[in-house]
């Protein structure tokens, strides 16, 4: 394992963190929040020990193996919400530590599940960092790293891997680093021209600016004790629409960019994407129709909530929490589900989804003719059976842990359905649950050791969990 | 396909299904109870249109294809199930025949989970048929088959792997005929064994004997309304212990019998199962422990429950349905870990657990060590990479449909935790599930299309999903 260059990576993650807190800061600044201490000894404080550490560590070796890249990623986003978690405590505005860190790592990981009893008591420095943590977190602390890391080494493959959700890391330009310019362009770009619609709809830019980055990042931390249930329809609209199109493979709007719009078209994955969006979307309407009585109202509430809850946003236009068991299940679907690979959307992946079917299909064909060679396309190109193999271990991972960190927040003796759906929500980066953690409710029910698990279930989530799951056992530490 | 050879088992089954009615007929003829007809009526007519069918059909292909026998065994499910449901309406005891329906499936399946809102009215030659599907669903309708079946062909071999449970068939005797005779005499045996002790512990034969049935099939069908609540705790012991033995592959018996217990006692299937198991019991002691007030009290009903959810009998010795969420999180693992393979239990089997953990750590290593080739091995002998890959698929299979099947069920409008705990109930083949269809409740509440749903359930849980899966295919038809 090379120590120092894992070492001297996470120092440099930590200074641009610090660097990125101007953003809280300046808020702070504008609104003369006392937070603004808060901000400006943190920065200064991590920015300066981890300049101070950086000359003790001479990176040498620049051999970087696989299993660093996972090492980093992982510690990266501990360390990166450790210190984001700081300014909370030191502000005053949350008193414990535990809560301050889950708020942070909920923050980073995009999931948007809040432990605070009410977000419109807090400083307006400290809701602009919660939701700006999203927009850092939405394209991966890790991804960024890239920009930064030397053109000689093969390190940005390896942490690309560990980084960029779903199964497949495809490259539009040979060089990883420019790959990860070009999508933070558009990134940056799809969020400028949502501020100026959210602006547009009557909000002041402090609330276009944290709800643009909430949406960006697939987070879902509002400033508003109900989340977006007070906008008018029109700000619903396009938030729901904008969670959708973040939830969409970043590579897409490359490929629209250079003009190939055919090509965007024939993918299978935004397909069945928008096929799962629209069929959730009738279901939910004809299910919460006789609440609302009125179809406007009804199919708002429910494009809102499928796309809120299929890109892992999870802003809330109604307390779902209320809504029947159909469509509660529905939504839980989509959860699982998730955006699309290569978007800031969390959950299993559609293309993950549209790959498991494919292989159950390829097994049944296999049981029908045994002497049958089968092969798994996707996207016109053929899937090699070690990926294909690897998603079937993946759902095992998945279920697996699923079913462990469900044992361990039943500790805390909450009932059924806040337990469960709280997992569910926390593992693939939603926030609201259901039950006591609703959306008109927040995890602020859950005990210290409940809020840690959790908090280890959003960065399992995040990362999906092979990269995390490698920092926790024995053999990674061990000399070869 | 050979449709010849599928038809003429499936109505050899037909005449070993009424031969077997005798039971319950004989019992309602000591009872001196009007549901006497109803048994010889059905008896009569399914086994004169079965011979009658039989002249007709010209077994002469004796070639059996491999989806053949995945296609008989779930054809042979469905008939059995529909005609095991005819004397429960033709009695009169059950109005609908979807009940009568769902109630087979649940014994021949050997689920347990009853939409009679009362047993305790029913007459006793229904009860007895009820519980003795639970001995013949036990060890698979189709074992038995192979009784019947010529020596020349190779037709058990293919029908074994799509009914024994769990990963692995493992080969006793080089005659698949031969191995059935033994695994049968040792159903037989310790059914006989346990029929005794309850006996001796002051319940008559018929109490007995269900009972018997009920444990011995790990069905879970009683007699009484509060399941196994009002009987002593002798009983109550005798039961735990009996449903344990159960889950244990019978292959296990058969060594002991040629006293090789050594080998026994080597076995990573059985030393996990009985881990599992002290480990469920001593976490739900403690936690159920200040309900009871009394250690004796609280250790035989965790005990009695682990027993029988591990195993998937789903007797209840208590309302666990009012016990904290830890205990029901840990009772809701322990039914989809399920018994072990080779037993006549239900579940995932604790052998694919063991497996799906090995892939998880060699896909880990794969991580950390890129050029390992690592080799996945199981009590001792080498598992073939597509069998654990095999586990990665039937896992992702098994959440895909226990996830569809919950979106089908919530359109009957229940609660949550109501939905989702009959789904994975029913799924995993134990009986009882939480809320309104919990231990001393029934599934009475559910409308007529969800119990088809959860019929279709029970058979997919039973048949371990692909035969019945394969049924619903339209490529199955295709003629190639």
């Amino acid at each position: 394992m090379n120590y120092k260059l894992i070492f001297s990576t996470v120092l440099k993650v930590i200074k641009i963190e610090a660097a990125l807190m101007i953003v809280p800061l300046l808020t702070a600044l504008f609104y003369k929040e006392d937070c603004f201490y808060a901000f400006l000894i943190t920065m200064a404080v991590s920015f300066t020990v981890a300049h101070v550490l950086q000359k003790f560590i001479k990176d040498e070796d620049k051999h970087f193996y696989s299993k660093d890249g996972l090492i980093t990623v992982s510690l990266t986003w501990i360390v990166v919400s450790l210190i984001g978690a700081v300014p909370f405590v030191l502000s005053g505005e949350v008193t414990s530590f535990i809560d301050a860190f889950f708020e942070t790592v909920s923050g980073f990981t995009t999931t948007g599940a809040s432990i605070l009893e009410s977000v419109e008591g807090m400083s307006k420095g400290l809701l602009m960092w919660r939701s700006f943590s999203h927009f850092i977190g939405g394209m991966g602390v890790l991804v960024f790293i890239m920009a930064i890391t030397s053109k000689t080494t093969d390190r940005p493959i390896h942490i690309l891997k560990a980084e960029m959700p779903g199964p497949i890391v495809s490259k539009l330009v040979p060089r990883a680093k420019d790959t990860a310019k070009i999508l933070y362009l558009i990134y940056i770009g799809l969020t400028l021209i949502l501020t100026v619609f959210l602006l547009a709809g009557g909000m002041d830019l402090f609330e276009s600016l944290t709800h643009a980055f909430g949406t960006a990042g697939t987070g879902g931390f509002g400033i508003k004790d109900d989340s977006i249930v007070s906008y008018s329809p029109y700000i619903q609209w396009v938030l729901a629409i904008f969670m959708l199109l973040y939830g969409v493979n970043f590579n897409l709007y490359y490929l629209i960019l250079l003009k190939k719009i055919g090509v965007c078209f024939k993918s299978t994955e935004l397909k069945t994407y928008f096929i799962i969006v629209l069929s959730a979307i009738t279901l939910i309407t004809i299910n919460i129709y006789p609440i609302y009585n009125s179809f406007s109202s009804a199919i708002r509430a429910s494009t809102f909530q499928t796309s809120a809850i299929i890109t892992t946003t999870g802003f809330s236009s109604a307390d779902f929490n209320t809504w029947p068991t159909l469509s509660k299940i529905v939504l839980l679907t989509l959860a699982f589900i998730g955006g699309c690979a290569g978007s800031t959307a969390g959950g299993l992946k559609v293309s993950r989804v549209i790959l498991a079917f494919k292989k159950i299909k390829a097994e049944l064909t296999k049981l029908l003719h045994p002497n049958t060679v089968t092969v798994i396309k996707l996207e016109g190109e053929k899937v090699d059976e070690s990926v294909s193999n690897g998603i079937g271990t993946y759902f095992t991972i998945y279920f697996v842990c699923l079913i462990a960190i469900t044992i361990l927040l039943s500790f805390n003796g909450l009932d059924f359905e806040t337990t469960v759906s709280a997992v569910i929500s926390c593992f693939n980066n939603i926030g609201p649950a259901f039950g006591s953690a609703g959306p008109m409710a927040n995890y602020s029910v859950f005990n210290g050791f409940s809020k840690i698990v959790l908090s280890i279930t959003m960065l399992l989530g995040r990362l999906e969990i092979y990269p995390l799951l490698l920092l926790m056992i024995p053999t990674t530490w061990k000399k070869r």
